[in-house]
Order: C-alpha cells, then sequence, then structure tokens
C-alpha cells in the first residue's frame, strides 16, 4: 500500500507534469511521437513483434499523427521496470503483461491468467462484456494509467522435465522455474519454485540446478532450444491457460491525444490483440510438429491425480485472494469467478464439446 | 460458373464505375458515406449490433471522413441479395457470412465454417496465418471484393428437437431445418432438411411440420422462444463449430480512400471482430442458465454413435468438395485441411486438454 501511495501521489502527478510539457507542444504542431517500453527483448517472435506491428498500425493509421517507437526490454529501462516507466513519464506506453506488476495489485493476476482459470476465448469474453475491464481500469486509475488487452498466448505448456511426473509424489523436492500463482499451488505439493529470466533458463536446467522449467508454449519454447536439456515436455498447463498481454499507456497523455486518434488507438489494440492470440495458436501448432518430429521430444500428459491435486492447490491460492485486504482485489476476484462459473458451463457444452466429439472422427481430413 | 462469368464482366465492370463516379467526388470533399448492408434484422442483437458498432467506430476514428449508414435486412435490398448489391453498387459494403453465398463458389463455406471443422480461434489463426484469408481475397477478387473476418458466433448449438435421439437411426425420416454442409451430412444419415427463414421456424415447429431445428447457441435462440416448442436443446453443434461473419466491402471503392482510412478500416474490423466473438460466449454463459433455470429446457448430448456417423458423413462432404471443379475450391480445401490438422494437435493439448482436466477440479470458484 506504502509503495502504491507513493507511486500515485508521486509518479503520477510527475507523469501529468511531463504529460502537460511533452504532449501540448507536440499536438500542436500535430505530431506526437511516444516511446514504448516492453517487457520482451526488442523483436522477441510473438510478443515483441506484435508490439511493433501495433506501433507501425497506429502510426499509418494517424497517418503520422502520432508514432511510436518501440524499445525492447532493457534498451531504455530494464523490462520489469517498464511500469514504473509509464507512471514516471520516462516512457508513454508499454507492452507487457499485467502479472508482473502484482506486487502493485493483487488484482492484476487475473487480468493476466489464473491457474485453472479462463481460456483466451473466455477471458475475453471476461473484459470485454462481464465487467473484467472497467475493474482493470479501476485498478490501473490508481497508477494513472489505461490499459487495453493486447492478446492471449493461449493454454501453455506445463513445462520441461527431466524426470518423469507419475503421481503428485513425484513432485515432491523438485526444483522447478515457474512464476506465478501456478507457481504457488505447486509449492503447495512440495516443489520448490524459482523465477528465472528466460536467458538463464538452458544453463540451469544443463548444470541440473533445476529439474524443470515452463516457459510458454511450443512457438515461444523452440527457439531456447530447451529440448536439447530437457527429456519430457508435459501438458496441460494449467498454470496459465492464457496468459494475456497489455498495452497500456498513460492516461493523461493518451487524454491530451485527439479524439479520433484515441478511438483509433483503442481499435488498433483490440485489432492486434486478435492476430496476437492467433498467432500464437498457429503457431504453436507448426512448433509441436517440429518439436516431436525433427526433435523427437516426448510429450506426456499429466496423471490425473496431479491435475485434480494442482486445481485443488489452485483454488486455495485462488480463495486465499477472496480474502485480500484490498477491496478492488476482492472484487475482481468475485467478478472473476462468477464470470468463470458461466462461461464454463457454456464452454463445456460448446467448444469443449465439440473438440473432443471432433476427435471421434477419424476418417476426415 | 455461367453466373459468376456473368458477375465478373458485368456486376465487376458496373462495381468500377459507380465507384468511380460516385467515390471520387466525396473523397475530394474529404467525406465519403457507404452503405453497409446486412443479412441481419436492423439492430438484430450479435450480428446486428456488432455492424452498428462497427459502422460507428469507423465513423469516429476517421472524424467523419468515413461514415457507414447501416441497413437491415430488408431495408435496402433483401438480405440473401446483399452480396449482388455490393458487387453492382447498389450498396458499398455489407455484413453477412460467407457460406450465404456459397452458390458464388463452394470455396467461401471454408470461411464461414464446416462441420466438424474449426473453433472460433482455430478459425482465426487459418485466416491470418495459415494462408486462409488469402484464399479469401482470391476468391472475392473475382467479383471486384475485399472481406475482413468480422467474428465467430462460437460453436453452435445441435438443435431444438421434439424426440430424443438415443442413436443414428432416430434420425431417419426426422424433418429438420437445418442449412449448409452440416446440413448435407445429416442428409446421409436420413434426416429430410430444409432451409427456413428464422421467422418461419416457430411456427413450423408448433405445427410439427418440422420436428427439429438448429438456429445458432442460447444468446441467439433465446429471443425467438424455441424453447416454448421444442423439448430438447441438444450438443454440441459439431455443423457449425464457430461460424464466422464477414465485412466485406467494395474492392475499388476501397482502394479509393485515403491510406491511412483504409488502414483505420481493416484495424476496426480486427477490432470489432474479437468483441463479436467475445459477446457471442459470454452472453451464450448467460442465455444457457437463463434457458434451463428459468425455462426448464432439457440440455441433451447428442450420443456417441450419432457424433461419429455424423462425423463421418461430414467428411464425405468435405471430400467430395476436394474433387471440386473449380481450382480455388480445392486449394481451400487442400489449405484448410492441412490447417486444421496442425491446429488439432495442438488444441488436443491445449485448449481441449485444458478445459477437460479443468473440470476435474469441483472445488475451485
Amino acid at each position: 500500500m506504502k509503495r502504491r501511495t507513493f507511486l500515485k501521489t508521486a509518479g503520477g502527478v510527475a507523469a501529468v507534469a511531463s504529460s502537460a510539457s511533452l504532449a501540448t507542444p507536440a499536438i500542436s504542431q500535430n505530431r506526437v511521437e511516444w516511446r514504448m517500453v516492453t517487457t520482451w527483448p526488442k523483436n522477441f517472435p510473438g510478443q515483441g513483434t506484435s508490439a511493433e506491428r501495433l506501433a507501425k498500425t497506429i502510426g499509418e493509421a494517424t497517418d503520422g499523427r502520432l508514432t511510436i517507437k518501440v524499445y525492447g526490454a532493457g534498451e531504455l529501462v530494464p523490462a520489469f521496470e517498464s511500469f514504473d516507466a509509464v507512471v514516471s513519464g520516462a516512457a508513454d506506453c508499454m507492452h507487457a503483461t499485467p502479472y508482473y506488476w502484482k506486487n502493485k495489485s493483487a488484482a492484476l493476476n487475473f487480468f493476466s491468467t489464473v491457474p485453472y482459470g479462463l481460456t483466451t476465448i473466455e477471458l475475453n469474453s471476461w473484459l470485454k462484456f462481464g465487467g473484467g475491464q472497467e475493474l482493470w481500469d479501476r485498478v490501473y486509475d490508481q497508477f494513472g494509467l489505461k490499459a487495453w488487452s493486447a492478446g492471449s498466448t493461449g493454454v501453455q505448456m506445463g513445462g520441461w522435465y527431466n524426470k518423469e511426473i507419475n503421481s503428485v509424489a513425484d513432485l515432491q523436492g523438485l526444483k522447478m522455474r515457474i512464476p506465478g500463482l501456478g507457481g504457488e499451488a505447486l509449492q503447495k505439493l512440495g516443489v520448490t519454485t524459482i523465477s528465472l529470466p528466460v536467458g538463464e533458463i538452458f544453463s540451469s536446467l544443463q548444470s541440473g540446478a533445476i529439474d524443470a522449467t515452463e516457459w510458454v508454449g511450443p512457438f515461444n519454447d523452440l527457439a531456447p532450444g530447451f529440448y536439447k536439456v530437457a527429456k519430457y515436455y508435459y501438458w496441460p498447463g494449467m498454470h496459465e491457460p492464457g496468459t494475456g498481454a497489455e498495452f497500456t499507456v498513460s492516461k493523461e497523455k493518451f487524454a491530451a491525444l485527439p479524439k479520433d486518434v484515441q478511438v483509433i488507438v483503442a481499435a488498433c489494440a483490440g485489432d492486434e490483440s486478435e492476430r496476437f492470440s492467433a498467432e500464437f495458436h498457429y503457431r504453436n501448432g507448426g512448433a509441436l510438429d517440429t518439436l516431436v518430429r525433427e526433435h523427437g521430444v516426448q510429450l506426456k500428459r499429466f496423471p490425473k491425480d496431479v491435475l485434480e491435486a494442482w486445481g485443488q492447490a489452485s483454488g486455495e491460492v485462488i480463495a486465499a485472494l477472496r480474502e485480500s485486504d484490498d477491496e478492488l482485489t476482492r472484487e475482481t476476484v468475485e467478478s472473476f469467478l462468477k464470470a468463470r462459473r458461466e462461461l464454463m458451463a457454456w464452454s463445456r457444452i460448446g467448444d469443449q464439446a465439440f473438440m473432443n466429439a471432433r476427435l471421434l472422427d477419424y476418417q476426415y481430413g
């Protein structure tokens, strides 16, 4: 809370001041340039390239009235200082994912992903029609920020393991790189979890410093070459069933834009969100094929008792957040859980039932 | 083929001429107004309201340089004349779904939906990254049109029945309102299928003229009150696993727009596509709840032998299209089937496995 108050009074005011001094003269010449910081390496395939596309589309759609220069992680500020950079005015906007800022508010987990939570289309449904965006707006309002969903990675993979997981007992004592609430749930099952930046995962697996890691899914996991140092690739990734990215701007700087440019920015964010999600889904298919056929990766399904115990532990993690000291976090959890109940009931007889029945048909295609 | 040639030589040229005469002076005043015809009743919840939102966003994003007036079905031309209206220049754009125009090209089925085909996110993936959009562009190029996906209804419901379907034998002799390739597949299982506009479905069910009908899903099916005249609501809707809408413009008129307005139109289409899909997914959840709790609707799952036989029959329908006389249709089918194989492999261990495992967890939420 202390930190949040600091940010609101110091950073928030600074953002207003810098927006007034930077944006107003720029707008009077009908040209504004924004700096976008990102939590991804420059042009990182998937997340980084989507941020670049978004910036390019906004530039073209506004005929150059708003141009956005994209900085990779570490170019302007380190990845995990992106949030503070936009709050302070050192940057104007960012491309990231909300759970990176969970220390600002635990509610932010829910706008990215929570274990056993929502799929990509379910998350979009909650955000756009179930009150999720309004809650996100209220959380970010405290920091002078405004966010749009920027797409989802889809269900992630359960991760790379060097030993087989045949029961819950096999999790005991495992050292695994896994962040977030899904990792907290695994801790309850005896896993020692640590957080590592992507650049340190390969060597840690190779040296045996960790026994397992999750990263994202086939598309993002292929390039770092984890298949060279881990034997088994487990599914499904219950800890992150569709991790949403964010395009987040300084609220004051956004408000200073002409009305039509504001509408363009929001539309371009939505347009690129769908493209981001489609790209992950498509490229995960191709990358999975490459991993299995070319690199001999062994796909393994988590056994039922692990899926059940992990779900139970995840429920306990979420239940604790229902009792949060922060009212907005409590409201967010309740809104999310209500949407989850309704959306699950529909998905069960919709997408899920369709996909299950589709597999009964072996002759087609 | 004859009809297509006619359209290309007569309608296509007419569209060019009318675009030249209408659009050029309007652009010189920096203002263009387009007429959008739709295949939905004015403001029809879901499809019609999305078309209105899209028009409004484009107007605001272009600061009024391009405004779009939306006509409900029958207001400017009848619903099923929308395609020809845009080709001839009687309208400038339309909001519809491509399989309504399957008589122009059988390839168009694949950009809407085909039985046992692709879910919403899979369809987006194929269109945006698997070559689907390029094929669609080539098909519509023949008619002087350019389309963007405008969102998906998601998996539809299997339909409203007045008798139980306990085996494939129960389908024999059934009279059902079901259009499209999914209906063609049911014909192979002994169903007599007919096509009826939505306004005639209720009375036909009530009078016993038909035994069953499909329409869309809980959200679209609630308002017409089918629950009053049919007992059972079957799932899953294998015939339409995620029916894509289209926003389609005259290619010549689009090309005449300033470059930035072109980019805005495309971005607004993508933005509204994601919103359309999210709205259906969200409102299907709530409507399903209303149907079951308030109206006592009995949900029933198709038995396994029906799902298998229907899949087999659907495979035969698709196989026949692989042998189409039309080269573009053949190319479209092959591209679609390749994407389907890869996307299914990923969905199986991604979305599908996640949703199945999520149901193991009864304690959460």
